[in-house]
């Protein structure tokens, strides 16, 4: 299994450094007002988040209310950053890949996770590592780039002669794995997964699905930078919020086909 | 609210009708061992078939071991043949809009609808029907036309000079509603909804999500006609397989955001 650490690529650490969202934080980031709508009430929880990068949601759940914050990112430049705009005791930052993240049993009350999961290899491992550390009734939301997105690796429009966008191009969609893309740098390696695949891997982890959401930016997002507008034509980001299932099923037949 | 009966259009009845799967009835269908995998166990129970078509789902579920089973159809058309494939007092066929059933409260077991809900203007109102009628624990399984698949009106591949497919065009895919398509004949209207609306629409109607899949043909089936492996390229059908949740929720923190 392979743990990749992009972020620590000084080339594509300086390119992502300069995107709109690592300048200005989660009010740049389209798909944050949806990611948000997810979130569960943070007041006193214990709250973990995978992939934190520059901290910015871990910042947000204290100021949430959040008793407690534990970001866990790969990358060392992310975290230095994460660190040195960081000056908060109730926030823990910890250099781990996602896949081998360790906690405590029912420790935990959310575990957030923003665009990190499509740098995972093995999504499954991650859902059952959540899923261990969660108490019951504990809270599971994440996003990651659509599957319509990363099906094909070259991730970009079809133009006409005249440089228009003319549609989004699908391909391969039900071939799974790795995508090598040139995202901010070349050979940055991505994981396509179906939306079936990445819905049943949460349901098969222990959790009920409780809100699917595939954002458009908002259209105040969209009245100061009028190119988001192409957005909503395709989904870029698919997101789940759900919930830790409880020991005792549902009555009724089986509630699980495996 | 429109209530399409495009079925009894005697032009496209008669290329349905034509179709692989009106003649050679589920095992020319691609997307149905998906489908059968999905449903629970339907010894002794009472099940009902939205959008019945020629019956067959209706007859699988009797020979399955249903104790009874309603087919109900807008198209008289459909029913005409249905009645006349089946001669079986257990199975019951009825003329009416899906968005119209009015079955009592908890005298169903199971409601199963195949490639219907693509055509039904009110998803929403159509769930809550079929959520009124289940009872608790209660399966509830559907297909429908991917929203891959009819984002544009026009569902079809972008193809070369040459003919071949060179990828599958995406685009408004936000824009929910109505698209005139030319399946089998003009102006047949179905339901363009995103993936996030059609299993949130299910969850608020009072179902857990129990699995989703977006079927590609079997191996067999493309041994026997290879241009279905295009299918693999983008998927066609979604599928949902729901039970309605009981009244007692998980613990934790309110299980649902409205």
């Amino acid at each position: 299994m392979s743990r990749q650490n992009k972020y620590d690529d000084p080339d594509f650490f300086q390119r992502y450094n300069a995107m709109p969202r690592s300048v200005a934080g989660l009010s740049a980031a389209g798909e944050w007002p949806a990611l948000r709508a997810l979130l569960p009430d943070l007041a006193g929880k214990h709250v973990l988040d995978l992939g934190c990068g520059f901290g910015w949601h871990a910042r947000h759940a204290r100021a949430a209310g959040a008793s407690k914050v534990v970001g866990v990112d790969l990358s060392e430049r992310m975290l230095a950053r994460a660190r040195a705009e960081t000056d908060d005791p109730g926030i823990t930052y910890v250099r781990s890949a996602i896949e081998d993240i360790d906690f405590p049993p029912d420790s935990l009350d959310v575990v957030l996770s923003s665009l990190a999961f499509h740098y995972v290899e093995r999504f499954d491992l991650a859902c059952q590592r959540v899923s261990h550390c969660l108490a019951e009734g504990g809270w599971f939301i994440l996003s990651v780039e659509h599957p319509v997105f990363t099906a094909l690796a070259a991730q970009d429009w079809i133009r006409d002669a005249e440089g228009q966008l003319l549609h989004w191009p699908l391909d391969l969609y039900q071939d799974e794995g790795e995508r090598r893309t040139t995202w901010l740098a070349e050979g940055v390696v991505k994981y396509h997964r179906t939306v079936a695949t990445l819905v049943n891997t949460v349901i098969d982890a222990g959790f009920t699905i409780v809100r699917i959401s595939e954002p458009e930016p908002p259209a105040e997002m969209i009245a100061g930078r009028p190119e988001l507008a192409d957005e909503r034509r395709r989904p870029m980001f698919l997101l789940i919020s759900a919930q830790k299932r409880t020991a005792v099923q549902p009555s009724g037949p089986s509630a699980r086909l495996s």
